[in-house]
Protein backbone atom coordinates (compact mmCIF):
# COMPACT_ATOMS: atom_id res chain seq x y z
CA UNK A 1 0.00 0.00 0.00
CA UNK A 2 1.02 3.35 -0.82
CA UNK A 3 0.16 5.12 2.45
CA UNK A 4 -0.42 4.38 6.18
CA UNK A 5 -3.97 3.80 6.64
CA UNK A 6 -5.71 6.66 8.85
CA UNK A 7 -8.10 5.68 11.82
CA UNK A 8 -11.65 6.06 10.55
CA UNK A 9 -13.51 8.15 13.30
CA UNK A 10 -16.31 6.90 14.46
CA UNK A 11 -19.47 7.67 12.54
CA UNK A 12 -21.11 9.97 14.73
CA UNK A 13 -24.25 10.59 12.59
CA UNK A 14 -27.19 8.54 12.04
CA UNK A 15 -26.93 7.10 8.14
CA UNK A 16 -29.91 6.08 6.44
CA UNK A 17 -30.48 2.90 6.80
CA UNK A 18 -30.41 1.22 3.11
CA UNK A 19 -26.98 2.84 3.11
CA UNK A 20 -25.84 0.84 6.40
CA UNK A 21 -27.45 -1.96 4.98
CA UNK A 22 -25.25 -2.09 1.11
CA UNK A 23 -22.38 -1.53 3.00
CA UNK A 24 -22.15 -4.71 4.34
CA UNK A 25 -22.85 -6.40 0.66
CA UNK A 26 -19.68 -4.26 -0.47
CA UNK A 27 -17.56 -5.41 2.73
CA UNK A 28 -18.14 -9.40 1.74
CA UNK A 29 -17.35 -8.48 -1.46
CA UNK A 30 -14.20 -6.74 -0.85
CA UNK A 31 -13.13 -9.04 1.23
CA UNK A 32 -13.05 -11.81 -1.29
CA UNK A 33 -11.25 -9.59 -4.01
CA UNK A 34 -8.89 -9.29 -0.77
CA UNK A 35 -8.23 -12.73 -0.11
CA UNK A 36 -7.78 -13.21 -3.84
CA UNK A 37 -5.07 -10.69 -3.63
CA UNK A 38 -7.01 -8.00 -5.83
CA UNK A 39 -5.34 -4.74 -5.87
CA UNK A 40 -7.76 -2.22 -6.64
CA UNK A 41 -11.34 -2.22 -7.53
CA UNK A 42 -13.45 0.16 -9.43
CA UNK A 43 -17.41 0.97 -8.14
CA UNK A 44 -18.35 -0.04 -11.76
CA UNK A 45 -16.80 -3.44 -11.22
CA UNK A 46 -18.76 -3.54 -7.57
CA UNK A 47 -21.94 -2.06 -9.45
CA UNK A 48 -21.98 -4.92 -11.86
CA UNK A 49 -21.25 -8.13 -9.33
CA UNK A 50 -23.66 -7.06 -6.67
CA UNK A 51 -26.32 -5.22 -8.90
CA UNK A 52 -26.08 -1.86 -7.47
CA UNK A 53 -25.99 1.26 -9.27
CA UNK A 54 -22.53 2.75 -9.60
CA UNK A 55 -23.82 6.09 -8.90
CA UNK A 56 -24.92 4.47 -5.44
CA UNK A 57 -22.36 2.39 -4.45
CA UNK A 58 -19.96 6.13 -4.65
CA UNK A 59 -22.62 8.10 -2.79
CA UNK A 60 -22.33 5.00 -0.14
CA UNK A 61 -19.13 5.04 -0.04
CA UNK A 62 -18.72 8.50 0.66
CA UNK A 63 -19.92 8.35 3.89
CA UNK A 64 -16.36 6.66 4.27
CA UNK A 65 -13.00 8.81 4.62
CA UNK A 66 -11.81 6.62 1.61
CA UNK A 67 -11.14 8.36 -2.04
CA UNK A 68 -10.68 6.27 -5.10
CA UNK A 69 -8.07 6.83 -7.64
CA UNK A 70 -9.06 7.54 -11.01
CA UNK A 71 -9.37 5.26 -13.86
CA UNK A 72 -8.36 3.31 -10.90
CA UNK A 73 -10.69 3.08 -7.94
CA UNK A 74 -10.10 2.06 -4.92
CA UNK A 75 -7.14 0.37 -3.15
CA UNK A 76 -8.91 -3.01 -2.11
CA UNK A 77 -7.30 -3.36 1.56
CA UNK A 78 -7.80 -0.25 2.58
CA UNK A 79 -11.43 -0.16 1.61
CA UNK A 80 -11.85 -3.65 3.29
CA UNK A 81 -10.45 -2.45 6.49
CA UNK A 82 -12.33 1.08 6.36
CA UNK A 83 -15.54 -0.75 5.96
CA UNK A 84 -15.07 -2.58 8.80
CA UNK A 85 -13.59 0.14 11.23
CA UNK A 86 -16.68 2.13 10.08
CA UNK A 87 -19.41 -0.32 10.15
CA UNK A 88 -17.68 -0.99 13.75
CA UNK A 89 -17.30 -4.75 13.35
CA UNK A 90 -13.48 -4.32 14.85
CA UNK A 91 -14.70 -2.93 17.89
CA UNK A 92 -16.04 -5.15 20.43
CA UNK A 93 -19.48 -4.60 21.74
CA UNK A 94 -20.59 -6.64 24.47
CA UNK A 95 -24.26 -7.91 24.77
CA UNK A 96 -26.46 -10.01 27.14
CA UNK A 97 -29.15 -12.56 25.96
CA UNK A 98 -32.59 -13.22 27.39
CA UNK A 99 -33.76 -16.67 26.51
CA UNK A 100 -31.84 -19.28 25.43
CA UNK A 101 -33.54 -21.62 23.88
CA UNK A 102 -33.10 -23.00 20.30
CA UNK A 103 -32.94 -19.74 18.91
CA UNK A 104 -30.50 -18.23 22.11
CA UNK A 105 -28.50 -20.92 21.90
CA UNK A 106 -27.65 -20.91 18.30
CA UNK A 107 -26.81 -17.14 18.96
CA UNK A 108 -24.56 -18.07 21.64
CA UNK A 109 -23.04 -20.69 19.59
CA UNK A 110 -22.82 -18.84 16.61
CA UNK A 111 -18.57 -17.82 15.55
CA UNK A 112 -19.79 -15.21 12.65
CA UNK A 113 -21.61 -12.97 15.25
CA UNK A 114 -17.94 -12.54 17.31
CA UNK A 115 -16.23 -11.71 14.34
CA UNK A 116 -18.26 -8.90 13.39
CA UNK A 117 -18.02 -7.81 16.76
CA UNK A 118 -20.65 -8.71 19.26
CA UNK A 119 -19.48 -10.45 22.27
CA UNK A 120 -21.97 -12.34 23.94
CA UNK A 121 -20.94 -12.26 27.70
CA UNK A 122 -24.00 -13.89 29.40
CA UNK A 123 -27.39 -15.52 28.73
CA UNK A 124 -30.25 -15.25 30.98
CA UNK A 125 -33.42 -17.67 31.68
CA UNK A 126 -36.14 -18.81 33.91
CA UNK A 127 -35.66 -22.55 33.08
CA UNK A 128 -33.71 -24.01 36.18
CA UNK A 129 -32.94 -26.75 33.84
CA UNK A 130 -29.93 -24.16 32.19
CA UNK A 131 -29.53 -21.60 34.85
CA UNK A 132 -25.99 -22.56 36.08
CA UNK A 133 -24.64 -24.05 33.05
CA UNK A 134 -22.75 -22.63 30.11
CA UNK A 135 -22.99 -22.67 26.29
CA UNK A 136 -19.34 -23.12 25.25
CA UNK A 137 -17.32 -20.21 27.49
CA UNK A 138 -20.77 -18.34 28.17
CA UNK A 139 -22.65 -18.79 31.24
CA UNK A 140 -26.58 -18.63 31.44
CA UNK A 141 -27.53 -17.08 34.72
CA UNK A 142 -31.56 -16.75 36.06
CA UNK A 143 -33.21 -13.84 35.11
CA UNK A 144 -33.53 -12.40 38.60
CA UNK A 145 -29.88 -11.89 38.16
CA UNK A 146 -29.97 -9.32 34.82
CA UNK A 147 -29.55 -6.13 36.12
CA UNK A 148 -26.26 -7.64 38.67
CA UNK A 149 -24.64 -9.16 35.90
CA UNK A 150 -25.42 -6.33 33.05
CA UNK A 151 -23.20 -4.27 34.86
CA UNK A 152 -20.70 -6.69 35.93
CA UNK A 153 -20.20 -7.07 32.30
CA UNK A 154 -20.84 -3.52 30.97
CA UNK A 155 -23.28 -4.88 28.37
CA UNK A 156 -24.87 -2.10 26.18
CA UNK A 157 -26.88 -4.22 24.10
CA UNK A 158 -29.73 -6.68 25.21
CA UNK A 159 -30.53 -9.48 22.66
CA UNK A 160 -34.35 -10.77 23.22
CA UNK A 161 -34.64 -14.40 21.93
CA UNK A 162 -37.67 -15.25 24.28
CA UNK A 163 -41.15 -16.47 23.57
CA UNK A 164 -43.03 -13.69 21.29
CA UNK A 165 -45.48 -13.36 24.94
CA UNK A 166 -42.45 -12.31 26.84
CA UNK A 167 -40.86 -10.10 24.42
CA UNK A 168 -42.17 -6.78 26.25
CA UNK A 169 -41.83 -7.70 29.88
CA UNK A 170 -38.07 -9.02 28.93
CA UNK A 171 -37.59 -5.72 26.96
CA UNK A 172 -38.45 -4.00 29.96
CA UNK A 173 -36.62 -5.59 32.39
CA UNK A 174 -33.31 -5.49 29.79
CA UNK A 175 -33.90 -1.37 29.81
CA UNK A 176 -34.40 -0.91 33.42
CA UNK A 177 -30.95 -3.46 34.01
CA UNK A 178 -29.44 -0.22 31.81
CA UNK A 179 -29.28 -1.51 28.50
CA UNK A 180 -28.64 0.89 25.31
CA UNK A 181 -30.21 -1.10 22.52
CA UNK A 182 -32.13 -3.76 22.02
CA UNK A 183 -31.72 -6.41 19.44
CA UNK A 184 -35.21 -8.45 19.29
CA UNK A 185 -35.38 -11.77 17.30
CA UNK A 186 -39.20 -12.02 18.46
CA UNK A 187 -42.24 -11.10 15.74
CA UNK A 188 -43.37 -9.30 18.54
CA UNK A 189 -43.51 -5.35 18.34
CA UNK A 190 -41.48 -4.02 21.34
CA UNK A 191 -42.19 -0.27 22.80
CA UNK A 192 -39.47 1.01 24.61
CA UNK A 193 -39.02 4.56 26.46
CA UNK A 194 -37.17 7.18 23.08
CA UNK A 195 -33.47 7.20 23.45
CA UNK A 196 -33.40 3.08 23.57
CA UNK A 197 -32.10 1.67 19.74
CA UNK A 198 -34.45 -1.11 18.88
CA UNK A 199 -33.19 -3.46 15.89
CA UNK A 200 -36.16 -5.82 14.78
CA UNK A 201 -34.81 -9.25 13.24
CA UNK A 202 -37.34 -11.49 12.42
CA UNK A 203 -36.73 -14.17 10.43
CA UNK A 204 -40.42 -15.34 10.14
CA UNK A 205 -41.22 -11.98 9.11
CA UNK A 206 -38.92 -12.96 6.10
CA UNK A 207 -40.52 -16.08 5.63
CA UNK A 208 -43.87 -14.65 5.14
CA UNK A 209 -42.12 -12.07 2.64
CA UNK A 210 -40.74 -15.18 0.59
CA UNK A 211 -43.49 -16.84 1.05
CA UNK A 212 -45.75 -14.14 -0.78
CA UNK A 213 -43.00 -14.40 -3.58
CA UNK A 214 -43.21 -17.24 -4.63
CA UNK A 215 -46.70 -17.48 -4.71
CA UNK A 216 -47.12 -14.53 -6.41
CA UNK A 217 -44.45 -16.01 -9.29
CA UNK A 218 -46.59 -19.62 -9.68
CA UNK A 219 -49.93 -17.45 -10.03
CA UNK A 220 -50.69 -17.51 -13.56
CA UNK A 221 -52.05 -14.09 -13.40
CA UNK A 222 -49.12 -11.40 -12.52
CA UNK B 1 -68.37 -17.60 17.18
CA UNK B 2 -71.17 -16.94 15.18
CA UNK B 3 -70.12 -18.13 11.49
CA UNK B 4 -67.96 -20.87 10.06
CA UNK B 5 -64.43 -20.03 9.04
CA UNK B 6 -63.83 -19.83 5.31
CA UNK B 7 -60.73 -20.79 3.62
CA UNK B 8 -58.82 -17.82 3.10
CA UNK B 9 -57.43 -17.82 -0.93
CA UNK B 10 -53.48 -18.02 -1.21
CA UNK B 11 -52.62 -14.59 -2.44
CA UNK B 12 -51.87 -14.44 -5.89
CA UNK B 13 -50.36 -11.17 -5.79
CA UNK B 14 -47.21 -9.75 -4.53
CA UNK B 15 -47.87 -7.79 -1.40
CA UNK B 16 -45.90 -4.64 -0.42
CA UNK B 17 -43.01 -5.83 1.44
CA UNK B 18 -43.78 -3.35 4.24
CA UNK B 19 -47.07 -4.94 4.75
CA UNK B 20 -46.21 -8.32 4.88
CA UNK B 21 -43.41 -7.19 7.56
CA UNK B 22 -46.05 -5.83 10.28
CA UNK B 23 -49.33 -8.41 9.15
CA UNK B 24 -46.64 -10.77 11.23
CA UNK B 25 -46.54 -8.02 14.02
CA UNK B 26 -50.17 -8.01 14.26
CA UNK B 27 -50.03 -12.16 14.19
CA UNK B 28 -47.89 -12.37 17.20
CA UNK B 29 -50.32 -9.54 19.15
CA UNK B 30 -53.18 -11.70 18.44
CA UNK B 31 -51.92 -14.33 19.46
CA UNK B 32 -51.26 -13.76 23.11
CA UNK B 33 -54.82 -11.87 22.74
CA UNK B 34 -56.18 -15.15 22.07
CA UNK B 35 -54.27 -16.98 24.73
CA UNK B 36 -55.66 -15.00 26.99
CA UNK B 37 -59.01 -15.54 25.70
CA UNK B 38 -59.77 -12.18 24.46
CA UNK B 39 -62.69 -12.39 21.89
CA UNK B 40 -62.58 -8.77 19.80
CA UNK B 41 -59.86 -6.25 19.16
CA UNK B 42 -60.10 -2.83 17.31
CA UNK B 43 -57.46 -1.69 14.83
CA UNK B 44 -57.27 1.27 17.26
CA UNK B 45 -56.20 -1.21 20.43
CA UNK B 46 -53.48 -2.90 17.96
CA UNK B 47 -52.38 0.74 17.08
CA UNK B 48 -51.92 1.71 20.54
CA UNK B 49 -49.88 -1.69 21.54
CA UNK B 50 -47.72 -1.90 18.53
CA UNK B 51 -47.37 2.11 17.21
CA UNK B 52 -48.43 1.62 14.05
CA UNK B 53 -51.53 3.95 12.71
CA UNK B 54 -54.32 2.43 12.74
CA UNK B 55 -55.30 3.77 9.43
CA UNK B 56 -51.94 1.67 8.35
CA UNK B 57 -53.56 -1.26 9.76
CA UNK B 58 -57.28 -1.16 8.65
CA UNK B 59 -55.47 -0.83 5.01
CA UNK B 60 -53.09 -3.79 5.61
CA UNK B 61 -55.58 -6.24 7.28
CA UNK B 62 -57.77 -5.31 3.75
CA UNK B 63 -55.75 -7.36 2.00
CA UNK B 64 -57.12 -10.21 3.99
CA UNK B 65 -60.74 -11.76 3.62
CA UNK B 66 -61.76 -10.46 6.89
CA UNK B 67 -63.76 -7.57 8.16
CA UNK B 68 -64.37 -6.56 11.27
CA UNK B 69 -67.20 -4.94 12.83
CA UNK B 70 -67.93 -1.38 13.75
CA UNK B 71 -67.68 -0.50 17.62
CA UNK B 72 -66.50 -4.20 17.94
CA UNK B 73 -63.27 -5.05 15.69
CA UNK B 74 -61.92 -7.98 14.87
CA UNK B 75 -62.92 -11.45 15.91
CA UNK B 76 -59.43 -12.00 17.83
CA UNK B 77 -59.74 -16.31 16.82
CA UNK B 78 -60.89 -15.49 13.37
CA UNK B 79 -57.98 -12.33 12.70
CA UNK B 80 -55.35 -14.96 14.19
CA UNK B 81 -56.53 -17.71 11.75
CA UNK B 82 -56.49 -15.62 8.84
CA UNK B 83 -53.18 -14.13 9.17
CA UNK B 84 -51.64 -17.71 9.66
CA UNK B 85 -53.01 -18.78 6.48
CA UNK B 86 -52.88 -15.71 4.64
CA UNK B 87 -49.00 -15.73 5.56
CA UNK B 88 -48.42 -18.77 4.43
CA UNK B 89 -47.41 -20.32 7.83
CA UNK B 90 -49.92 -22.73 7.92
CA UNK B 91 -48.78 -24.42 4.63
CA UNK B 92 -45.80 -26.77 4.64
CA UNK B 93 -43.06 -25.19 2.56
CA UNK B 94 -39.68 -28.01 2.01
CA UNK B 95 -36.40 -26.46 2.44
CA UNK B 96 -33.04 -27.96 1.83
CA UNK B 97 -29.94 -25.89 3.61
CA UNK B 98 -26.85 -25.48 1.88
CA UNK B 99 -24.05 -25.50 4.73
CA UNK B 100 -24.22 -27.22 7.94
CA UNK B 101 -22.06 -24.78 9.86
CA UNK B 102 -22.60 -23.73 13.34
CA UNK B 103 -25.63 -21.25 11.52
CA UNK B 104 -26.71 -23.93 8.89
CA UNK B 105 -27.20 -26.35 11.99
CA UNK B 106 -28.99 -23.42 14.20
CA UNK B 107 -31.46 -23.12 11.30
CA UNK B 108 -31.92 -26.73 10.95
CA UNK B 109 -32.36 -27.28 14.61
CA UNK B 110 -34.56 -24.09 15.49
CA UNK B 111 -38.21 -25.18 15.86
CA UNK B 112 -39.78 -22.19 15.34
CA UNK B 113 -38.97 -22.12 11.45
CA UNK B 114 -41.16 -25.45 11.66
CA UNK B 115 -44.12 -23.42 13.54
CA UNK B 116 -43.93 -20.77 10.48
CA UNK B 117 -44.14 -23.62 7.95
CA UNK B 118 -40.90 -24.51 7.13
CA UNK B 119 -39.91 -27.90 6.98
CA UNK B 120 -36.18 -28.53 6.47
CA UNK B 121 -36.01 -31.70 4.92
CA UNK B 122 -31.84 -32.13 3.87
CA UNK B 123 -28.80 -30.99 4.54
CA UNK B 124 -25.81 -30.11 2.23
CA UNK B 125 -22.07 -29.92 3.23
CA UNK B 126 -18.60 -30.35 1.51
CA UNK B 127 -17.15 -31.35 4.45
CA UNK B 128 -16.80 -35.11 4.80
CA UNK B 129 -17.28 -34.85 9.11
CA UNK B 130 -20.81 -34.11 8.40
CA UNK B 131 -21.92 -36.00 5.32
CA UNK B 132 -23.66 -38.90 6.07
CA UNK B 133 -24.93 -37.72 9.77
CA UNK B 134 -27.98 -36.40 10.54
CA UNK B 135 -28.96 -33.20 13.07
CA UNK B 136 -31.95 -34.73 14.69
CA UNK B 137 -34.23 -36.03 11.88
CA UNK B 138 -32.71 -34.08 9.24
CA UNK B 139 -30.39 -36.20 6.84
CA UNK B 140 -26.83 -34.46 6.01
CA UNK B 141 -25.62 -35.03 2.06
CA UNK B 142 -22.34 -34.57 0.19
CA UNK B 143 -23.42 -31.07 -2.01
CA UNK B 144 -22.77 -33.62 -5.40
CA UNK B 145 -26.10 -35.43 -4.05
CA UNK B 146 -27.78 -31.95 -4.23
CA UNK B 147 -29.64 -32.35 -8.09
CA UNK B 148 -30.90 -35.63 -6.85
CA UNK B 149 -32.23 -34.96 -3.49
CA UNK B 150 -33.75 -31.29 -4.31
CA UNK B 151 -36.39 -33.59 -6.99
CA UNK B 152 -36.75 -36.94 -3.95
CA UNK B 153 -37.68 -34.15 -1.77
CA UNK B 154 -39.44 -31.69 -3.51
CA UNK B 155 -37.94 -28.66 -1.69
CA UNK B 156 -38.61 -25.58 -3.59
CA UNK B 157 -36.86 -23.50 -1.31
CA UNK B 158 -33.03 -23.49 -1.17
CA UNK B 159 -31.79 -22.44 2.22
CA UNK B 160 -27.69 -20.62 1.66
CA UNK B 161 -25.72 -20.91 4.85
CA UNK B 162 -22.36 -21.47 3.54
CA UNK B 163 -18.98 -18.98 3.96
CA UNK B 164 -19.72 -15.77 1.59
CA UNK B 165 -17.29 -16.70 -0.77
CA UNK B 166 -19.02 -19.37 -1.31
CA UNK B 167 -22.63 -17.90 -1.31
CA UNK B 168 -22.49 -17.15 -5.27
CA UNK B 169 -21.51 -20.35 -6.03
CA UNK B 170 -23.85 -22.57 -4.04
CA UNK B 171 -27.10 -20.37 -5.17
CA UNK B 172 -26.02 -21.21 -8.63
CA UNK B 173 -25.90 -24.85 -7.89
CA UNK B 174 -29.65 -24.94 -5.89
CA UNK B 175 -30.83 -23.10 -8.79
CA UNK B 176 -29.62 -25.60 -11.17
CA UNK B 177 -31.04 -28.03 -8.88
CA UNK B 178 -34.58 -26.83 -8.98
CA UNK B 179 -35.35 -24.93 -6.08
CA UNK B 180 -37.69 -22.03 -7.18
CA UNK B 181 -36.45 -19.76 -3.89
CA UNK B 182 -32.95 -18.93 -2.14
CA UNK B 183 -33.46 -17.71 1.76
CA UNK B 184 -29.99 -16.37 1.80
CA UNK B 185 -28.13 -15.98 4.98
CA UNK B 186 -24.49 -14.72 3.53
CA UNK B 187 -23.91 -11.19 3.60
CA UNK B 188 -22.96 -11.77 -0.25
CA UNK B 189 -25.37 -10.37 -3.03
CA UNK B 190 -26.46 -13.32 -4.31
CA UNK B 191 -27.62 -12.63 -8.28
CA UNK B 192 -29.80 -15.29 -10.00
CA UNK B 193 -31.60 -15.80 -13.13
CA UNK B 194 -35.26 -13.89 -13.63
CA UNK B 195 -38.22 -15.83 -11.85
CA UNK B 196 -35.90 -17.03 -8.87
CA UNK B 197 -37.29 -15.20 -5.60
CA UNK B 198 -34.42 -14.18 -3.68
CA UNK B 199 -34.68 -13.52 0.30
CA UNK B 200 -31.66 -12.01 2.11
CA UNK B 201 -31.38 -12.30 5.81
CA UNK B 202 -28.63 -11.15 6.84
CA UNK B 203 -27.97 -10.23 10.57
CA UNK B 204 -24.45 -9.16 10.38
CA UNK B 205 -26.62 -6.00 7.95
CA UNK B 206 -28.91 -5.69 11.01
CA UNK B 207 -25.66 -5.45 13.39
CA UNK B 208 -24.27 -2.44 11.45
CA UNK B 209 -27.52 -0.76 11.66
CA UNK B 210 -27.86 -1.00 15.66
CA UNK B 211 -24.24 -0.32 16.14
CA UNK B 212 -24.50 3.10 13.92
CA UNK B 213 -27.86 3.80 15.77
CA UNK B 214 -25.68 3.43 19.19
CA UNK B 215 -23.19 5.36 18.14
CA UNK B 216 -25.60 8.10 17.00
CA UNK B 217 -27.18 8.12 20.35
CA UNK B 218 -23.83 8.42 22.08
CA UNK B 219 -22.96 11.62 20.12
CA UNK B 220 -23.07 14.98 21.27
CA UNK B 221 -24.27 16.59 18.27
CA UNK B 222 -27.48 14.79 17.34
Amino acid sequence: MEKAMTPTPVAPRALPEPTLRRLPWYLAYVSILASQGVEYVSSTAISRKLNVDASQIAKDLSFLSIKGKTRIGYDVAELEHELEEFLGFKRGHNAIIAGVGSLGSALIADKGLQRYGLNIVAGFDISASVTGTRIGNVPVFDISELAECRQLYRAEIGIVAVPAEKAQEVADRLVEAGVKALWNFTPYRIRTEEGIVVTNTSIYAHLAVMYNRIDAQNSPVR
